[in-house]
């Protein structure tokens, strides 16, 4: 892999090697690491992209879901992307990512063909957000290096600034996010993003403990005309969790466009201890 | 197999036989037939059964996702259930369902040894909902048969009493629904129940149209003794829309216990025509 200056970390970080039949190469990139390997974004994202670049593919991406089985090292990895099933516009996709011939992510991915039909949104984005360039930008410095990888302007629910162990009554997070620097949305980096919100643990108690990302499930609205409108702009972002208890938890997220159209909802279990 | 006369229909549904490493063998049962082919939920449940089945299993599920790549014809189907990872308290599986050796479902599940922890409800049962025994029972007849093995009493957004091709402000569905006849509640049949609700056009549009789940995931929250307190009493049920658009439509569903606890959350893409 080559990347000139002018790359943008995402497209480094996203770029795999065809090495055989479903079987691609790529690398973890220190510009999204997270406290303990990578951030999981980044993981969902490069699954994703092995099916987007495989020859057999068909359509674009509806669901995707990952399972972190087991921490990924700093360095080389290798994605299995096999098509499972393919149908007059649907294929149905299987997605393994190994180290040292070890699973350490599984997964599975809907791609499909959409055509125009009748639509409605019913989930819209909350009345009265201020806008992003009237936020301060989070501060990044002291975190792993993937937080530098998004401007962050969190409406409520943040990472950390106003920590004080005390628990809140729920774990709502807005904020508005873009890439950093800026890049033109596109389906991976769109998967990437829903999984920028913390665990809701912290959000909840007001306090950082060991928690993360079990399984992320991403279902996308757009298709690439939706993705192309929205551009380099920023994407307003909401999560919650529904129930937290025995050291797991949900989390319901929501991302949508800067015209206000949901380009991706988004669900995911996450650890916790305390 | 053999199921005697006192066997619940969801049980002689559920049963597989052990066919080699890995492999299992069922069969779809009339009971939950749907208009082609078996009810989803029931799909999902099997496939999970051959996870919680096999000798290696560990722990108790957080959650499944189940991928609906082709119909599956009535008869015979085997499902492969193989773990890809075991962890010290987690276990990561992959599950295939094949008819006529072609993959009709693919999906994962994580399984886990839950511990007591600090924990919080955030999504609460809505306030002021009528009792089950105040509800009338859904009307079954001239429905598929996998209706009739629930009772279903909606308090609004049900699968077509009152349709009249009217649009209605939003997709939300809430019922009361428990297994016909009564059954205690395990980890296959709260999956199986995930998929419970009818498409969520239907709903928005008043109308019946041709429609189906394409993905469903399902979050566990609850462990055995959650289950057991349950017992058979209906379960308290929630679904809506975030969007519909091109032909695709997600939806974020919740079970919650008769004591008001989540037991489950739940996402789906449906496909619909319109």
């Amino acid at each position: 892999m080559s990347t000139s200056l002018s790359t943008h970390p995402f497209d480094a970080a996203l770029a795999l090697n065809t090495t055989g039949p479903d079987q691609y190469q790529g690398q973890t990139h220190p510009a999204y690491a997270n406290m303990v390997g990578p951030y999981g974004g980044m993981t969902a994202a490069q699954m994703l992209q092995a099916a987007l670049q495989h020859p057999a593919r068909l359509g674009d991406p509806v669901s995707l879901t990952v399972n972190y089985a087991a921490p990924v090292a700093d360095g080389a990895f290798e994605v299995e992307a096999r098509p499972l099933r393919t149908n007059r516009s649907t294929q149905h996709w299987l997605l393994l990512m190994r180290q040292a011939g070890e699973v350490v992510a599984s997964g599975t991915a809907l791609l499909a063909v959409r055509r125009p039909t009748w639509g409605a949104p019913e989930a819209v984005m909350p009345d009265g957000m201020p806008a992003f360039d009237s936020l301060e930008k989070r501060p990044t410095q002291g975190y792993p290096a993937w937080i530098s990888r998004y401007d962050m302007r969190f409406v409520c629910g943040g990472m950390g600034a106003d920590f004080d162990g005390v628990e809140q009554p729920d774990s709502l997070t807005r904020l508005w996010l873009r890439d950093e620097p800026p890049r033109p949305l596109d389906f991976p980096s769109l998967a990437a993003a829903c999984d920028c919100f913390a665990p809701r643990t912290w959000v909840r108690r007001h306090q950082h403990s060991p928690a993360g990302t079990v399984t992320m499930t991403v279902y996308f609205h757009a298709d690439a005309a939706l993705l192309a409108a929205q551009g380099s702009r920023p994407l307003f972002g909401q999560a919650r969790a529904q129930v937290l208890r025995d050291g797991y938890c949900d989390q319901m997220g929501m991302l949508w466009s800067a015209d206000g159209l949901l380009l991706a909802s988004t669900q995911q279990v996450q650890y916790y201890r305390t």
